[in-house]
């Protein structure tokens, strides 16, 4: 080697192994500083405006996963964070996305004439017409399979399996039916299935004014409620990212393209289904007889009485979907760590919307602009995070959380070496109030992080002040269901976690009517809310990237797990069954963590601090041990709903793919036990119970980080 | 808090943190310095001495797992490594372990008057009675079934699925013999297996001169072949860990003990068997008829000709095992690493042995204190480790790896985040000439480290260079067999290992003649060997816990795939098969391996060096890439073989748990699609290939450092 060709390979390979690693030579401000820098950069008006174009500019065309407008899109985030001289990237994905590409609903009775075919349309806004309301998809249910169903019109309610076991003790006869049944208790996709299982052929699910309405307000735009042709669009596909590579990713890498499979079992509809408007349910509500139906199923559409058939209205469904290998696109923007490049701080929001996405997700989106902006003017006086940050806005979330989890899969190995956290926001704004939903270790830093933000709907008090006279019991949410892109992260890396939002439900979800004016109108009209879930995100991003020590309690954790145990313990079990082996791997647990606390407490004592100035792996050490021990949470063998679900702990319900479960293993295990009148099934409930105490025992190993 | 009560608190927090960090803070000579008078420490005749001092008591009464000499030996175990001023603990599991209770075996034939009851006896060695002969296990094979067999004696030479495919094709009536094979070609519990496949209703398995004798040199004690009286001891479990405990440890910690199920599908034995002796063997061969065997199935016995059956010989085999859960006890000495605590290299070798053991595995036992005895010379000058050297001693390895497996499903989460490499010995020394096998990274090292070793049987030369010119193809064996407790670590983990030894092959195997006296005869007269052993196990073991940069070579692992797969692609392959996907991970992992070797180079850069004294973290990066590279290969759904078996590149051959196959999962499927003749099981092949692909396309990622 020439002397010359030595230094320009020396030069090379001083850029690829030193800049990961480029501490800041000159001295920069402490990072507190620059964190109170974040808050106060967030003054308005300026910022209000910022999120507010934003928003705007994302929700100007309705962009559907895998459209020409979700493109289009996809590079105005690009732009926004590649502004804020943070690198950017794209990894794109071909997936199996369904479109509708014939939908048809008639409805015959002795009453009508002739059969009617409902519209299956939502009418636009008056006086609020967009150029491009053409390209709203068609009111259809992703996955849904091809098919007719002609049958007698059934009411199930909420499609709930206790639903559908009341219909059966009146002996209502479902099989073969076509169930109508309203959204607003559990996730679409479920109610298809018990439906199928019932012995229904086809099912509509409609939106009652009960749920999403206001019999004296009016509705959008002169209120927030859903108008009657509204129509809440949504995926009917009960599991996680692309259903012809479960497991793996959909790359579009290999010159050999990507294993392709069927879905797995269960996660996808057997039978085809619509989702319809209050309008059209009116229609057929009319036209349904038999007994009339319980109070508490009474809905308030103007329909004489809620009864439940069959029949004698015969409902014909038709649907025919285009199934399509689709090219998706995930958005990523990058600000590497200077000490510890090699840990993340994932944040991520979904870009892809049903209709304009107002609300769901682009006010998330928004939010996450905005930090890119804050972020920026950071680093333009000097600061660089500790540790790696990671910006991701996802694709095809709508589907089946496919963008996130084809990502998460892709990248599984270095995840579970290297993610810190993840932070999701969907939808940033649909309304005032704080909600959050987190694995138990992030409990405490969540509650620190409100307590630095002014509440967006009463400057003389913090979010956490608001939050905590909220009402919400637990205050914190936990994440076992599969809502949203929280959940690969979760459940099947075992990867912290925090999913929060202002507003909960609101009543155009998934319609229309989802766009820039409701959000100005009624979701955030002075967008003071977004600026708080901004500095809420970002604040939280920030302690996790540049806090020295990670700012994780896992005392929250074994509490945590310890009043789960004993919810579950206090319901009906077998007396055969001892949940001791729980009990104790929790109270390990629990020690571990109280050791771990008091070490860090000495870890940030100041002899230590300056001796730990040069000696950085102690303190890698104690960090290391409070990422790893939520990934032993999860097992290779996962849990009933599929391999997939990794997490032990948190899961979703197997009733509902939205609800959220703790132990969901040893929950399910009961529910079968309890239905199976032997004793055997109790031995399951055991095993269950073995298995989790199991991978408590493994966490609370790691977290004290000896081995026996 | 008083203030005396927080400086008490100050100080026991001080000792919980800083002892694993404590650094030398007075100035030590460099490693490299410690790791030549390691080396140098070697000198004869003390270490030969002492190892052999070692040995003789180590082996001075039978000592089968769960026996009291075998706590004994433990016990001494200990005080050795106690005495080396290494801190040890034990950990002790509740296994179930099975004896023998009741044997026996009669041959009744038309040639003899009366059954015959043959004896099962291994006879003392004549001149070298020991006093505790009596505690020799009977002769049995572990985890056989209880049961009674009778039947026509059927000649299976070595009972391979091809020796039996042989009989079929002849048309021997297999069913409900009693099968006699000879020991030589597979895994005993896989003839056992294949006996019970071919529909036999009992099996005994001996040991022809042939493969264990010599006809001129006559046996042990005047030669070094194994008496006509011997037999092999061994197990037929087809699996690792307490069959009752699969995939989990068998605690004692829980108030509950542990759950127990039974062992998985397949792995324990159908049929009862038994192990014989030359002389048993050759009493019953003499009576079988039948057509005479092919030339390449007879033995050396001294019976006219090698017949095949069935009968006339009837053979009756009873066998009652006691089947107990037993205590077994792992021996443990850590030396903390003072930069790096909390990685961990692992030298591991079994202590349990079917009689004397001082071939197996106790030459083994021997080298491990030799190394502990120079660890300690080390450490009075001065050395302490970079990362945490851990030594171990398991128990129960012979009746199917248990006490390692257990201890590795305790531990397996920590293992995941934090150990770097397992070095397994387990016979040492069986006789001239070294011996190989490594997960692929780390072939460069061990052949650097046997570069510095001189030897043994030759003072002029290496052990490279002896090794070299041995003709060993290929020079380094991959860890993919059951043979030894390195499978835990790389077949369910995915941790880096090595497995050496001096001799391989030994014919007094698992008998009683395995003892002192036949190791000072014959496998290492001058222990020389024994001291080599010790040289290049402890140097490889500082190497990888000293050396600032793993000593990992990826390259290596590239190439070796990339040869596997050719191999693989030349079988017969249905041309619907792409191997595409396998080879562009393969390329990829070998970008990421020359950029990460590219990166060290740099890293080792005085300048680059110099700057890392203090950033320790970017060192710490590119080690933990190396790290967790390996495990990357495992895959949560495992093989055919099992759950259990995680490693998609690495594990157990189908027909011989002694064998070990690259690519497993294809080799298994190419193997089913041949034999079944139509086209669909080659799309599991193509699902194979898919797989093993994405583990090592997630391999490449880890190592590269970055994610998509």
């Amino acid at each position: 080697m020439t002397k010359v060709s030595r230094w320009k390979s020396f030069i090379s390979l001083a850029v690829a192994v030193l800049l990961p690693f480029a501490t800041t030579f000159l001295p920069a401000p402490p990072r507190n500083d620059f964190h109170s820098l974040f808050l106060s950069s967030a003054a308005p008006p300026a910022s209000n405006t910022t999120v507010s174009d934003h928003l705007r500019r994302l929700t100007a065309r309705p962009h559907v996963s895998g459209s020409p407008a979700d493109a289009l899109v996809a590079r105005y985030v690009s732009d926004v964070l590649s502004s804020a001289a943070l690198p950017t990237h794209s990894v794109r994905y071909d997936v199996l996305l369904t479109f509708p590409s014939f939908r048809s609903l008639t409805l015959s009775s002795p009453e009508l004439r002739l059969p009617v075919a409902l519209p299956l349309t939502q009418l636009h806004v008056p006086g609020h017409p967009s150029p491009f309301s053409d390209e709203v998809v068609p009111t259809f249910h992703a996955y849904a399979p091809s098919g007719s169903a002609v049958g007698p019109a059934v009411y199930a309610n909420y499609g709930r399996r206790e639903d559908f076991s009341a219909l059966a003790r009146l002996g209502i006869n479902v099989s073969r039916s076509v169930v109508v049944a309203r959204y607003g208790k559990i996730h679409r996709g479920d109610i298809v299935k018990n439906a199928h299982h019932a012995g229904a052929a086809g099912v509509v699910i409609y939106t009652d004014t009960a749920d999403y309405g206001s019999e004296s307000d009016g509705w959008f735009p002169e209120s927030r409620w859903m108008p009657p042709s509204g129509v809440q669009v949504g995926t009917v596909y009960n599991g996680a990212g692309d259903p012809t590579t479960p497991g793996w990713a959909s790359t579009l890498e290999m010159a050999g393209g990507c294993e392709r499979a069927g879905p797995p079992e269960g996660a996808v509809a057997d039978i085809p289904s619509l989702p319809i408007s209050a309008a059209d349910a009116a229609i057929i509500l009319k036209e349904i007889g038999g007994p009339v139906a319980d109070e508490a199923w009474h809905g308030l559409l103007d329909v004489p009485v809620y009864r439940l058939g069959p029949g004698p209205a015969v409902l014909n469904l038709t649907y025919i979907a285009k199934e399509s290998i689709t090219t998706i696109e995930n958005v990523f923007a990058l600000i590497r760590g200077t000490e510890e490049p090699d840990r993340y701080v994932i944040l991520g929001n979904h870009r892809d919307a049903w209709t304009y996405g107002a609300v769901d997700p682009n006010s998330g989106t928004a939010t996450l602009l905005e930090i890119s902006g804050r972020l920026e003017k950071l680093m333009k006086r000097g600061w660089k995070p500790r540790r790696s940050i990671i910006l991701c806005n996802w694709d095809a979330e709508e589907y089946g959380l496919i963008g996130s989890t084809e990502w998460v899969e892709e990248n599984r190995e270095v995840l579970r070496s290297k993610a810190i956290a993840y932070l999701n926001v969907d939808i940033a704004v649909a309304g005032p109030g704080f909600h959050a939903y987190a694995t138990p270790q992030l409990d405490d830093i969540l509650k620190q992080v409100t307590q630095q933000v002014e509440d967006p709907d009463n400057s003389s008090r913090t979010v956490y002040d608001a939050w905590i006279d909220s009402g919400d019991t637990p205050l914190i949410g936990r994440l076992g269901g599969g809502g949203s892109d929280y959940a690969p992260f979760v459940q099947h890396v075992g990867v912290p976690a925090v999913d929060m939002f202002f507003g909960g439900g609101y009543p155009v979800y998934h319609s229309i009517y989802d766009d820039y004016q409701w959000m100005e109108k009624f979701g955030d009209p002075m967008f003071r809310r977004h600026v708080a879930a901004a500095s809420i995100w970002g604040l939280l991003a920030l302690r996790l990237a540049d806090d020295k020590i990670l700012p994780f309690n896992y005392l929250s954790y074994a509490t945590e797990l310890q009043s789960s145990a004993k919810e579950l313990e206090a319901g009906e079990i077998d007396k055969s069954v001892s949940f001791v082996p729980l009990y104790e791997s929790i109270e390990k647990l629990r020690k571990s963590a109280v050791e771990i606390n008091k070490q860090k407490e000495f870890a940030r004592d100041a002899w230590f601090s300056k001796w730990t100035k040069t000696q950085t792996l102690p303190v890698r050490d104690l960090n290391d041990r409070m990422m790893m021990a939520e990934r032993a949470f999860t097992d290779a063998d996962g849990l009933f709903k599929g391999p997939w679900y990794k997490h032990l702990i948190y899961g979703p319900s197997k009733q509902d793919d939205y609800g959220s479960k703790s132990f969901p293993g040893i929950d399910d295990a009961i529910e079968e036990a309890k239905n199976a009148n032997s004793l055997d099934p109790w031995k399951h409930v055991q095993h269950e119970i073995w298995r989790a105490a199991r991978a408590i025992t493994q966490a609370s190993l790691v977290l004290s980080g000896e081995f026996t």
